[in-house]
């Protein structure tokens, strides 16, 4: 049995707003990282982390410490059931700060991708291979069905997850042999001159890929302009989504969307503010055949139950850690499954694409068990600082091999880039 | 023109938990401030502060610290329209951790106040008065209309801010006179044994009040022994209020309920959890006419906006410092005005009364114009901290006369208090 003797965290920023990179219509930060690590009495350190913004990460560093007491000193193999979970999300004072949502369930889902993670590494495999070959009971007890349970109830979880075993090995072949689809959001930030947009566009086509997002919510006349630029090297059999981060009202999401339909848009993604279910509703039944997609701020599984019950999003795009780290997404991945809607992982940032492959793989395996539109986003920043980072190949993740969430820093990244002490902040 | 000279942040917490003093099926906290003095370059300091249940209150303390830059060095005259609140709630980086949600939405909260009452004590004016008084443009100027105008636009309230003229000075008159009504929760928290709750309820019959609120959210069978002693205590006509403190899920809501119907309670205070739109709005049409009430841990206005539109709340409590300060309670005001639904605002805590309060008063005078069904919650906790303490007459609030938002603490309270260097916590 390993025990967590310590939670470790380590403010980690990468300074990236200066050149613009993942700039869109709200935000323009230095991407960074809460990073955790567990030490133990083993072999393994247990990492996790949650990705912010910049500024306010020392906020997320401060709720894990706030939070850390739930996991120091424990055994492994207690963390893992619903009660655990909710040792962290119904703590009885911190609770008051969300409830589980922003800070806190940030700080929540960094503590437990890294309990997550050292079991990975104690069993000696990756994530998705953890996760693919548990018993569907190990899995179910680790949901927390209270708030979502008039959507998908344990009977129904267990359901999908038994089914998911039929042909999982065909997939996972399938999976090795091919990879995994994904798109680019290199192309197209806000921040990003004309010229450069069309060079990284058609530089990204020449590498095979065939599906690319564009941030909107800038001047609707350059949005159409930055389409059609786009659009014009893809061709018109590439899928070219759209991302507008929230910046739009209900109705000028409407209207705005009835303005770049020319271009075809594959999915409308972040029309609106991410509380808001009924205006999304709203939103996909004005702009079908378009897609609503959303999901990478989305506070919660309750949140997402909704989106799935009002019929407001047609594809589902979660995160790995803004909630309350892998139990709380495998509750959201099944409620996916048990509406039919395809899941489209959120990722960029830190490490973002490290550990959302893992989890697309695994819905693949066990709980969607389709590639039907599926695709992972792919962000071409800060892999380097990672020591199992993403392969991708003609567009596609190729599957990770090594044990654990493809969560680990390198030391010497998380010494220089460490704020405000480290090198490069100095 | 008042400069602000500096944010300072105390944080304060009185040990309350040990007690059982604010005690539900998910709190059981030591009550807290994040308490915000703004200096100045002139006779008066701006104070404001938010809620939290103890532990955790370090990050909103540290969340203060990273939004202060927001308002140092700045005129006090510019920090009362849209681009002033936007530059809090839609800052760059700091946005990534709410948005608009949780810890962040918490401490903008804290420093607006502050803004706020600060204002209020240059003009000389209790806060009530202060946005009773002030012209509908300036009023309607402050509020954040993006991603709700699809339910509000500043047209709507701005007709309901000029109709709300008409009669104040007679509503006033009246409220001098007799107070505003409300109601007490000292009776009934789930910490407290029966005989307590049976003596509390006597007591405070006996004092006057004629609307009570219990906590409900422990065994069913519990809950129904509890509620059977307090409508024995208070008879048929007093109102009996229930608080699950979002403990349901949603069909359990629905059925504990039904159990409870049988001592007619008033409302239904935060039967699940607080993000799920849709499942208020299935417990409302079910449990109708008991209403559904809740508000005091909603996000932001994107959320009472549905609430409202779903018609899955009948009482709407607002509460003064989880959203984004005054400027947000504005919009909520109306909102609730729009939709012909009543403000029972959210109250105990610290100071959670010397501060609604005023919002309640100005609602009255200028917005909802009605005081049928609206009530402000009572708990006797910790008023003797504050300079301005509420002071209540029967079941009544009398009306506030002190220059500010009555938010300042007493000096030797917040020396007193202050964690973890206080002597209280030594």
């Amino acid at each position: 049995m390993t025990t967590i003797n310590s939670v470790k965290v380590h403010d980690v920023r990468f300074p990236t707003a200066a050149a613009g990179d993942g700039s869109d219509s709200i935000n323009k930060g230095d991407y960074s990282a809460t990073y955790v690590e567990l030490t133990t009495d083993g072999p393994h350190t247990g990492t996790g982390f949650t990705f912010t913004n910049g500024r306010g990460n020392e906020i997320t560093c401060a709720a894990v410490r706030a939070l850390a007491h739930h996991v120091e000193g424990k055994n492994l193999g207690e963390l893992f059931d619903v009660n655990a979970l909710r040792s962290l999300t119904a703590d009885v004072q911190l609770r008051w700060l969300g409830p589980e949502k922003g800070v806190i369930q940030m700080a929540t889902g960094a503590i437990l991708n890294a309990v997550w993670d050292l079991r990975a590494k104690v069993e000696g495999k990756p994530m998705w291979q953890l996760l693919a070959e548990l018993p569907t009971a190990e899995l179910v007890a680790a949901i927390d069905f209270r708030h979502i349970d008039d959507a998908l109830t344990p009977e129904d979880a267990a359901a999908i997850l038994d089914k998911g075993r039929v042909g999982l090995e065909d997939r996972l072949a399938q999976l090795r042999s091919d990879g995994f689809p994904s798109y680019t959001t290199s192309v197209g930030w806000l921040g990003y001159p004309d010229d450069k947009v069309r060079a990284l566009t058609r530089e990204a086509y020449a590498q095979g890929w065939r599906a690319m997002k564009m941030k909107v919510g800038g001047p609707i006349e350059d949005d159409v302009r930055r389409a059609r630029i786009i659009r014009d090297e893809i061709g018109p059999d590439a899928l070219l989504m759209m991302d507008a981060n929230q910046i739009w009202g209900v109705g000028e999401s409407i209207d705005n969307m009835a303005r770049l339909a020319e271009f075809d848009p594959y999915w409308i993604e972040e029309p609106t503010h991410p509380d808001d279910i009924l205006g999304h509703a709203r939103i996909q039944q004005a702009v079908a055949p378009i897609r609503v997609a959303t999901g990478e701020v989305a506070a919660n599984r309750v949140i997402f139950k909704q989106l799935l019950q009002a019929d407001a999003i047609r594809v589902m795009q979660i995160d790995s850690c803004r909630v309350a780290g892998v139990p709380e997404v495998l509750a959201e991945l099944l409620l996916a499954a048990k509406f039919g809607v395809p899941v489209c992982p959120h990722s960029g940032g830190v490490g973002l694409c490290e550990l959302v492959q893992h989890l697309a793989i695994f819905d693949y395996l066990r709980v969607g068990t389709s590639l039907d539109g599926r695709m992972v986003e792919y962000v071409d920043h800060l892999h380097e600082h990672f020591t199992d980072p993403v392969r991708t190949r003609n567009g596609r993740y190729l599957v990770p091999e090594a044990p654990g969430y493809s969560s680990d820093l390198k030391a010497e990244s998380i010494a220089e880039y460490s704020f405000p002490d480290g090198p490069v902040w100095q």
